[in-house]
């Protein structure tokens, strides 16, 4: 049997256009000669629906588009998608069998996430029977074991954590299945596409079949599905991948009989790639410009605008602004005050220069004397400190808004994770924007991106997506430069902050793992240096619940897969 | 039996100071001859904990609190509080019973709410099992029935929805318990008191004992717990209350005989009561009163200050700043610009004086024109429209923030609920601020709210938070004024959006109820009308996830319980 696997970037409620998307999708799938097209979780909602589960009308449109589903589908080609079944006592994370003329539900989700991100418990009830559909196939049947996402994650070898009490997998060994599918939507992270393979082969290896996968792709807010679905052999052997960070339809052919082929060897036990830092870097930049592009899109914006200072952050958001949407689709502000370098400035115009982007310098030297004295009048003098700092900030943070509003750009936040996490930002000031597009890179991470973006290495990267393809795109002169907000006179990070190779370390101990002081302490870090970092974090929880959606990488980004009260002790 | 309910506002992940402020009360109950005391849900935490439950070391920290409190406890008192209890395979929301030396776990939760703002399942298993505990009482012994909130929420009739699967009120008919012991920790709502106490005098005529529920108080973050502890008789009368809105022990004894003391008559099956506006209202204030001072003094902060328009909405929250924190901890900045009238103000200026709130004029024009001229150079002219209607709010908002940031207030914002629906504010703007205090009211309710206010009816409550009793607060000229934004010549919110008695209505259905638009078309609404507010509430998602924390008050308020996505079609 052919079976396509369809790697689909749904609007998230649009249930008409992705209904028609996936009719087109179908189209090229019986193009291909395929007999049964699978299609990711969710499918018609696109992940995560989030409330939008809750109105009653979306519900009922549902099962009207897959009713024009299967009058639409191609003769003698059947779907599998993910779907919702409203049952009185609930919902369900289901799957629907589509074919010409009909659709029934044949699976039930039964591992639901309700951690981090996700929220299915909220939603959805757990099916609780193993779930497997017998298909005719070259005058005999083919036994497809059916899974959504989660259940496939039952392995605590691989998973380091012993996982949900039900075993999905396990439970289909009685059955005899033939292939294993596994529709899902799985959110782009570090180390995640080799963690999916792992749990497919091991599962593979269980029940001595093949296992499709088949997940979503593109950006939804904040998560970035990166696709890279992908076919895994009866040994646990990777047979086929589809591609990272965009949409495509490709087909698999069953074995007949299932020992033709020569398999090749099984996938390497090791969750991450460590061998292969340049191929994570190439998929993170590629991830990064899906979710930025995916993000203006899908709310209707064309073009962005940023805040450029001369700094490594901003300068990284402008490359990855200019790959997403075109350098003529992008705005830069330059808006140096008297505590901006020339150097700083001259950094940013060269950076444009190199990117096409279009950009105006914007002095705010007047605009910050006008806060002066109209705030004399009831400070009894001008701000000071901290106040004073926020003060330029929130100047050029109404000034891109202005522009912003009037031209019909999407607004970059340009901060890093760093910064998010001690409150090294302005709210109102540099947090404004849309989408904040390297919040879950630390500045570590920022530095990393940026020198593989200068170097050889991102050079196929950089083509593919219209930038300059030779020489260095950032440069050494931002790169290198000592990190400042320029905010005072001589200001630098380090003034006020550990060095960002000390204080990356301990920040990801604090936040990915919820570790205490104490843990830290304990590994070797300074105690008074730890106590100070933690109550920065701690403090800034206000800032982190008004900032923008994070485009998340990691395993705990800041924003809905981080839920801190903000009036806490202890 | 004597039994002290412990009605406590503690400070979310504060263990220890929890634990030194239950043990005071330990000691109070004592004092009053009480030989059980009860504390509320997770009392050793504040509820909600939120991710502060994922945090290896609190949960040690949660057992030394422990230890430490039973070799404090009074001699001769008992107490059931809510704790967290940490297995192998994961934790429980649960109950302990602590004695002189020593302390155990008696209870776990079995309903976990994983629904608005409730993520139980994120965080807790459920008990599975009725729990009960013999204490020795009287020479005999009382059998209490212990559960946690939601288990109370179990009867169909009530609460107009079937509840989960479990029935743990059920469950402990045949165990013939005399007391049913509940733990909650239940924020407010409309008409919420109500509703627990018919949900209890169910329990209560079920199990034919009385119900003794002690509840939480305070405000944490967006929640408001009120409080209102409750005792009820088995034949589902109510026998006594505890304080709405303020921290309280009151002692209860068991009757010996049961049937001894005339029971009053059972309550009325009505869940609101529509015959007390007027004490709905008083509550109302009440524990926005308690939300905003809560949220200011737990994050540190001793003042706040506002934007005063001479508006309903700003008049609002400085009457309710001037409650929770004082008069002169508060501090309201006038900031007028061409467009604002004179009549606006000289209202607020005579609204600040009536509340002895000290003000300041701080006109915008002059920033206005040095934001236009120098926009104009990048923009090709000065912004236009909406662009320059922001632009005022967010110079408006720049200047808050400095005086706060200078002089270490709180910013308070003073959107309603209706503008934060339809995206009729300004993102870091007028949406400034560390709270906002009226985000869950409508407009229709802020004017209901203002007119009670200054009505006889609460003279009583304005004594009792230190506001002038006498006659008018906010008065009329605030009161009946058009609502406008004053963003340009003669502007009214009328121009572009209908009636606010038209339109919080259809808002209602469409937010709190999930609503669709054709819905309302079929119950009579103008379906040009209903659509064009259906777009408006789709797109302003942006601005609502960057919103500050809105004090929740309705079955359906802006922040933790939405969860909408922002890109998204349909």
């Amino acid at each position: 049997m052919r079976i396509a696997l369809i790697q689909s970037n749904p609007l998230v409620g649009d249930l008409n256009g992705n209904r028609a998307a996936l009719q087109q999708h179908c189209v090229q799938a019986a193009a291909q000669g395929a007999q049964l097209a699978l299609a990711p979780e969710l499918a018609l909602w696109g992940y995560p629906p989030r409330d939008l589960l809750l109105r009653p009308a979306l519900l009922e449109e549902q099962d009207r588009q897959l009713d024009q589903l299967c009058r639409e589908l191609p003769p003698g080609l059947r779907l599998l998608a993910g779907v919702v079944e409203a049952q009185a006592e609930g919902l369900y994370n289901a799957m629907a069998l589509v074919e010409a003329g009909h659709w029934r539900l044949v699976a039930r989700k039964r591992l639901l996430p309700t951690y981090d991100v996700f929220d299915e418990l909220r939603y959805f009830r757990s099916g609780e029977q193993p779930y497997w559909l017998d298909l005719p196939s070259d005058g005999g049947k083919l036994r497809l074991g059916l899974s959504l996402c989660e259940d496939l994650w039952v392995s605590p070898d691989i998973l380091g954590y012993q996982p949900q009490d039900q075993d999905p997998v396990g439970d289909l060994q009685p059955f005899g299945i033939d292939l294993l599918i596994n529709l899902s939507a799985s959110p782009y992270g570090h180390g995640k596409r080799a963690l999916r393979q792992q749990l497919a082969s091991a599962a593979a290896r269980r029940l001595q079949c093949p296992v499709l996968y088949v997940n979503q792709v593109g950006g939804n807010d904040e998560l970035i599905f990166d696709g890279n679905s992908f076919v895994i052999a009866p040994n646990g052997a990777l047979l086929c991948t589809l591609p990272c960070a965009s949409s495509a339809v490709a087909c698999w052919e069953t074995p007949t009989p299932p020992t033709a082929a020569p398999l090749p060897p099984p996938l390497n036990p090791l969750i991450s790639s460590p061998a292969e830092p340049d191929r994570d870097l190439a998929e993170l930049w590629q991830v990064l410009v899906l979710g930025l592009r995916d993000y203006a899109h899908k709310c209707g914006f064309r073009q962005a605008l940023l805040g450029l200072s001369g700094g490594i952050d901003s300068a990284l958001v402008a490359c990855l602004a200019v790959a997403a949407l075109g350098a003529e689709q992008g705005r830069a502000l330059l808006m140096p005050s008297p505590y901006s370098s020339l150097g700083s400035l001259e950094d940013a115009e060269a950076l444009a220069q190199r990117l096409g982007l279009r950009h105006d310098r914007l002095p705010i030297a007047a605009l910050m004397a006008g806060f002066d004295q109209g705030l004399s009048s009831v400070l009894g003098g001008q701000p000071q400190g901290l106040s004073a700092e926020n003060l330029q900030a929130r100047i050029r943070g109404t000034l891109l808004m202005a522009v912003a509003n009037q031209e019909g750009q999407l607004l970059l936040a340009t901060g890093n994770k760093s910064e998010l996490a001690v409150g090294y930002c302005t709210l109102y000031g540099d947090m404004n924007g849309g989408l904040a597009v390297i919040g879950d890179l630390y500045k570590t991470e920022v530095f990393a991106l940026a020198r593989w973006l200068d170097s050889g290495a991102a050079a196929a990267q950089r083509r593919a997506c219209g930038l300059p393809a030779e020489g260095e795109l950032i440069g050494a002169a931002i790169r290198d430069k000592p990190p400042s907000a320029e905010l005072r006179p001589n200001q630098k990070d380090s003034d006020s902050l550990p060095d960002y190779g000390l204080l990356d370390p301990l920040l990801k101990r604090l936040v990915e793992d919820h570790a205490s002081p104490e843990d830290l302490v304990a590994e070797g870090a300074d105690r008074q240096e730890v106590e100070r970092i933690w109550g920065l974090l701690r403090r800034a929880e206000f800032k982190r619940r008004q900032a923008a959606p994070v485009l998340k990488l990691s395993a705990r980004a800041f924003g809905t897969g981080w839920r801190m009260p903000i009036a806490a002790g202890g």
